[in-house]
């Protein structure tokens, strides 16, 4: 298991559908939501401010963690920042 | 209380003391480990490759925060980058 | 409380229509003064020369700068650059 | 009048005497403070987790701007970043 | 009096309509020239290759400089980078 | 298992002891030659004109590539650049 | 014969049409695939979480280079980063 | 006469009418071949993978840099990087 | 003639013999004004709170804007940012 | 045969003997002017007002590339941008 930062910034264009927006905005959350309950999606917190998020993925390989994003409903309109995480030598979890 | 995502990047001066160097870095994980026992210091991960690591603190304010940051050993050596956190819509959690 | 600086960028599309634009801009105005009465919102200064602007936020905690800033009418158009404060040690008045 | 938001972002070389570097911060406290008292330096915050402050500077043209950061004992270990002000229209004290 | 150097790189959208653009520049220029002609617009340069000037502006104060550059005609299509200027010491006419 | 690209930039303080030196770069050579045969680092190419090297792992997960790239006799000298890969669409021996 | 590193990032409009959208990604895939049979295109890995790849291309010259990259059927949607690539001296193939 | 390198990096619209897309290319085409005939556009570079050149140009000075520039039938689709030369002390021809 | 603007920023080492710095100083002062009282150096100005200036020159051509800024006594201190300038067709005294 | 356009950034150290500066100086202008003899270092011109170079190479593959730049006295002093050129489509020499 391999556990990654990913920092998403959400840009959804201004002429969007509103239907569509509310839909895709609603798949967004029951998608993160289920991937919490399943235990891969860790952490997700609002950046105070701002359309981003910051959220944490134990999975089990860069394949799996792929598969995550890509799938996203909200996917081609997020800019990514992936961060692969290790173990810190002062964690006294470790 | 609020949440911060800070990332730290350390970058100790090749020319430092070897005896310095391993005492302070030793004074950093007391200090880390301290906190997170008293639970201000949430998480440390560190990033993958680098000598860095992306952290989550739940401290009453902005003025505590800076308190825990100012005083780590290391905070000389270190470039700081912090993110303040809130809770975001699709935290299962929230 | 914590203090916040926050740089505020805005862009709104050259072809939104003129009366949503007017009344958007209406409205971050009263969203504004209501804030600023209130104490929340400590400052707002233009940059010169730029469609921007830098402010100072007085609230309990991240959640409530949050909270404040998502709800700006403009906030769409907005690219945010948030920076907690802490007292400085030569504030005269700390 | 005009007002002025300065950042400055602080790098004291780690091989600086001991006592240089106190005194040197010592009298950039002074200076800090004696401009704070005659009103040209309105505000100053520590950005938490950063040796660096945001001020806000109400003098009465560039030159004395210039004048005054230049004179900062800490100044050549500064970074600048300056940005002028003008009223915002949402002010609700302009 | 205070003098700024701001840089304006101008980016009209493709898509305006012929007349309107040629009509905003044409007042654009109008604009400029007044200003010149009253002392305040002290040079303009063209960026050599570049839909960009390099201008002097010799004002009051921030209020002015702002004033001026937000009546632009093109100002929604410029991007600006202000420098506050002070008096050099080498300058033979300081 | 997964597969990472990573780039290392190099840059060795003019002052170190040459045979220090020289010995540090041996046994970098060494220790990289060691991971390629056993299978772990399956790439090392040199960026054309630059103190660079793109390498490709493949290793059970961010822990292990974390320990190789930690572990490097050059590490302090690099910064480092992790980008974590999954199996492409288009791959032939996908 | 000359080693290129080649990343890819790919920016589709969203408005683009579903159909023509299909088809210029099927002919993207061919082509690639095509290449990689021919042995000019050697490797192609997926950026994890990102609509990007990397890729590694072993072709005769730079004008090779180009006529491949520029016959992408995807190539006005993409960002293309070359580096060219040389033998590391720790490369145990070399 | 002074020598310039210019680096120009090509947008061109995706909506853009193919007819006028193709009538404007084949004047670029045409435009910097009278001009090489001349002898004023010295060289003109593809950059491989990428829809931009690296030119240079041998003119008599800034004002006929720009007017060749500025002149571009791609002008306004470009982003122009202009770097002004200087005999190199080590040319042999110098 | 060609006009040039100039942004030079000066860092000075911290370590560099007190004396030779005044020399040096006092030298770049001399060499300024010479160049200005025969018309190269047209303009200096001090970018408020910088160490740092903009400067315009009016020269025959590259070859002695370069010679200009190579011979300062501050050069091997200095970081240069050149922009060639034109006549803008806004300017009165075009 | 491939092109390549290299722009040399060149950063000595202040405290450098100055013996082996000069010598090391002279050695690079030597090797420069050896490969423009010899055909392969086909231009070389100083970026006016800047301790910088860029020149073209024209050389079999970018293993050849390397081994010149990997060569050049002042290479460790030096910052590289390496661009890979092909034949543009309006060069009338091609």
């Amino acid at each position: 298991m391999s556990l990654y930062a990913v920092r998403m910034d959400v840009a959804i264009p201004d002429d969007l559908d509103p239907q569509i927006r509310a839909e895709t905005i609603a798949r967004e959350k029951a998608y993160s939501q289920d991937l919490q309950r399943s235990g891969e999606w860790v952490h997700i917190w609002r950046c105070a401010g701002q359309y981003s998020n910051i959220s944490i993925f134990d999975v089990p390989d860069n394949e799996r963690l792929h598969e995550i994003l890509w799938g996203l409903p909200l996917f081609k309109y997020m800019t990514m920042d992936v961060t692969p995480l290790a173990t810190h030598p002062s964690d006294i979890r470790a």
